[in-house]
């Protein structure tokens, strides 16, 4: 299934006690409709707390064929009132998995640089005060793309076993109302990656660090070289190819 | 003034008895800060409740003269937690008048068109979820262009003196995540044209009536000719000229 929410309601896609996350809203109503006492639902990115998705996917398993279009009905019934929505639902390959066989994740990072806050955006982009240099950002993102260490744009709590990463495609893209988006895909990312990106390549759009830094900022390897992580609210997790 | 709201928490522009309007918040503030007892915001168009903007402009006299900056700065201050958000603010003629002297009004109308309902957009666009023909809706438009009796497209609660507007500009935009915007621009608006206009084009798009029976509907000069009044809540009140 591809999946939209707002992040803003959820402590992230994983399910986790005390917590409501994407993740269990989508089993807890599978249960309901299947009947069934669990269904465990995979997601192809395990999003933060604040995230949002236009094109999150995921794969479950159910111990009786049902058909998809009824299903997709009645899963976006059951999932009100949370800002949950399957966009699509169809059956795949028992051997089909959203995680491990996506080729390539798509997010987008939105930024609003403008010096007041924001009110229409408020939640679901980063409103940077200060002006922001484009020029210098683009140079800067130029030196993310390919396969590098990307130790210091990892979050302490980032479970994967080799730092090593391949981004494929980075491109800034400015629009009207003084939006900025980011437009980042690889075949996986680090945890905090995007917004460890984000936050560097803000702090060369504001002058702090000048974009030729940024490949000693790769090889040092270090968290601490790099910039801030950007808050959740920008990002959006967009898209998955297989 | 330039003002951008989310129109969701409110019953509209215009200050009313019992209901919370972005005109009293603006007022209450400004009262606040200049510790006048009555401060009064005049704005270029009384959008309705639920219709946002993101270039409303408003004009106001204060009794003691304040630096524009400063002024900015508290008055965006004084409205939290309200999602108000004060975008620009100049010194200006004592003769301007935002309502008066605006000379061209510019609103854009957000449609999603897909069968499922919306979780990002939800209160921000128009779900409808039956497939639109944009070339149809595009036939449709370019009827309202020009100087027309548009009384079949306003409001019964509608008190402008004249039926008679004219539109300078009505354009379809198709973007990503099947998203149609409506772009249109006139000097005024009578009360709920614009969403007439839009409820109607969506019933072209519907195929419930036919792109050429648009000129016969603005000719007969009744309400129940054209299509219904579409939702608030995809209306953004985008720019004014002067």
């Amino acid at each position: 299934m591809v999946v939209e929410y707002v992040g803003t309601e959820f402590k992230g896609w994983q399910r986790q006690a005390g917590s409501i996350s994407v993740q269990q809203v989508l089993e807890d109503s599978l249960c309901k409709i299947s009947k069934q006492t669990t269904v465990v639902v995979y997601g192809a990115g395990r999003t933060d707390a604040g995230v949002h998705a236009t094109g999150q996917v995921a794969h479950f398993d159910l111990d009786t064929a049902m058909d998809a279009n009824k299903l997709l009905c009645s899963l976006n019934h059951f999932l009100l009132p949370h800002a949950i929505t399957v966009l699509e639902l169809t059956e795949c390959s028992p051997n089909f998995d959203a995680r491990f066989d996506a080729k390539m994740r798509y997010y987008i990072y939105r930024i609003i640089n403008r010096h007041t806050r924001l009110s229409l955006d408020a939640g679901r982009a980063w409103g940077v005060r200060k002006p922001l240099d484009i020029k210098l950002m683009e140079q800067a993102a130029s030196y993310f793309l390919g396969h590098h260490d990307f130790s210091s744009f990892r979050a302490a709590s980032c479970q994967a076993a080799s730092p090593l990463r391949t981004i494929s495609d980075i491109r800034l893209i400015t629009l009207v109302n003084q939006e900025i988006q980011l437009h980042i895909s690889a075949r996986s990312f680090l945890h905090h990656m995007v917004r460890n990106i984000v936050g560097t390549l803000v702090a060369v759009g504001k002058k702090q660090i000048p974009p030729t830094r940024i490949p000693e900022i790769i090889q040092a390897k270090d968290r601490k070289k790099a910039g801030i992580t950007a808050p959740a609210c920008g990002l959006y997790f967009i898209k998955v190819d297989y």
